[in-house]
C-alpha cells in the first residue's frame, strides 16, 4: 500500500497494530475520523491515554478499578470464602451479568503460555497464593477457558496450593442450555455425561 | 455492559464510535492496549491527533498530501489534460495500483447522499467546475461507485459542465477478469454486453 502522506501512512500503521486490524481496515477507520469533526480523535485519543495513564487495579483482585478497592471486593454482601479465578476482566463481566455468583473474584491477567511467552510470573498467581495461604478461603472456582493454556494454569496454579487448606473447583463443562445434544463435541458431550448432576440440582437451577 | 471503571467505560465508548467496531470489539482493543506497554497507546494516540490537526489535502486534486501539491500533480510526466473524478484516496491508491493511468485525479471527497445528508455542497465539486472551466481538461473520467449515489453524484456533476468543452467518460462495467459467466448478475452482464469493446483492445489490454 503506497500512500500519499506520511502522517495518513503513520496513522493507519499505528492503528493496524491493534488485534484483528489489517491495514485496509486502519485505513478506513482513520479516513472515517478525517471526516469527523476534530473533536472525536480528541476525545478518543484523550480517552485512550487516560486510561493507559492513569488504570488501577484492585489491590484485591487485580479486576480494573478506579478506586483502591474494586466495588465488589468493597462489597460486604459478597462471600469473602469464595473466590473464582478468571484469566481477564471480561469473565468478570461475563459471570457477574449471570447473577449467579456471590463470591469474589481473582483476576490473573491472562493464561500460562510458552507460546506467547507468557509465564507463571507474568500473571497475578503469587498475590492469589498468599491470599489462600492467609486462610480465609475456603474455596477457589477455576473459570479459566477450556484450552491447553487454561488447564496449564490451572494445573500450575493447584500445585502451588499443595498441603493448603482450601477446596478447589472448576466450573462445569457441558452441552450448552438450548444446545441439541446431536451437534455437541463428543469431548464436550462425554465430560458432560462423566460430571452428571442429581436431577434434583438441575431443577433447582431454573 | 457493566464497567468496574468509568475511566475503561470511557475509553470502550469512544474506539465502539469508530464504524464497524461494537462495544465488545471496542473493549477487547482496550484490554490489549492496557497489555503493551504505555508506549504503544501514546504512539497510537499521538499518530491519531497529529494526523487530524495537521492533515493537509492537495490544493489542485484535494487528494491526502503533506505538502501543498500532491506527488502526482506535481509529477510533470503525468498528463494534466486526463482528469479521474474518484469519492476518497482509496480510489487513488487503488487506480495508482494498477498502473494503467497517467492522468491527475479529483477526489470529491464523498458522494451525494441525501439519506446520510451528504449534498453537493459538501463535496469538491465546485473546484472541479472551475478546473474545468478554465479549459485545460480534455477529458474527465467518472469513476465513482456504481450505486444509487454514485450515479446521483456523476448525473450532477455531468449538469453542471453543461456547454464547457470537455469529454466525459465512466470507467467500463462488466464482467470481473477471471470470473465465470455463470456467476455474474444480470445487470453487470446485460451492461458488459451493451458496452463491448472491439476485439483488438482487449487484446492491447492484456
Amino acid at each position: 500500500m503506497e500512500f500519499s502522506s506520511k502522517l495518513l501512512e503513520n496513522a493507519v500503521y499505528e492503528v493496524s497494530q491493534l488485534p484483528g486490524i489489517g491495514k485496509r481496515t486502519a485505513l478506513r477507520l482513520v479516513l472515517h475520523l478525517l471526516k469527523q469533526p476534530e473533536e472525536q480523535t480528541e476525545l478518543l485519543a484523550n480517552a485512550l491515554l487516560k486510561l493507559r495513564t492513569e488504570v488501577n487495579f484492585c489491590k484485591n483482585c487485580f479486576n480494573i478499578s478506579d478506586t483502591e478497592l474494586c466495588e465488589i471486593c468493597a462489597n460486604p454482601k459478597r462471600d469473602e470464602t469464595l473466590v473464582c479465578v478468571v484469566e481477564d476482566i471480561r469473565d468478570v463481566m461475563a459471570i457477574e451479568n449471570t447473577s449467579q455468583y456471590n463470591g469474589l473474584y481473582h483476576v490473573l491477567g491472562g493464561k500460562i503460555s510458552p507460546m506467547e511467552g507468557v509465564g507463571p510470573q507474568d500473571l497475578n498467581i503469587i498475590p492469589l497464593i498468599s491470599k489462600v495461604r492467609e486462610g480465609h478461603i475456603k474455596e477457589l472456582i477455576f473459570a479459566l477457558s477450556s484450552t491447553m493454556e487454561g488447564d496449564t494454569t490451572n494445573f500450575y496454579i493447584f500445585r502451588q496450593l499443595e498441603g493448603m487448606n482450601v477446596a478447589t473447583s472448576t466450573i462445569a463443562r457441558g452441552i450448552a442450555v438450548g444446545d441439541e445434544l446431536e451437534y455437541a463435541d463428543e469431548v464436550t458431550l462425554g465430560r458432560s455425561i462423566l460430571n452428571r448432576v442429581p436431577f434434583e440440582n438441575s431443577i433447582k437451577a431454573n
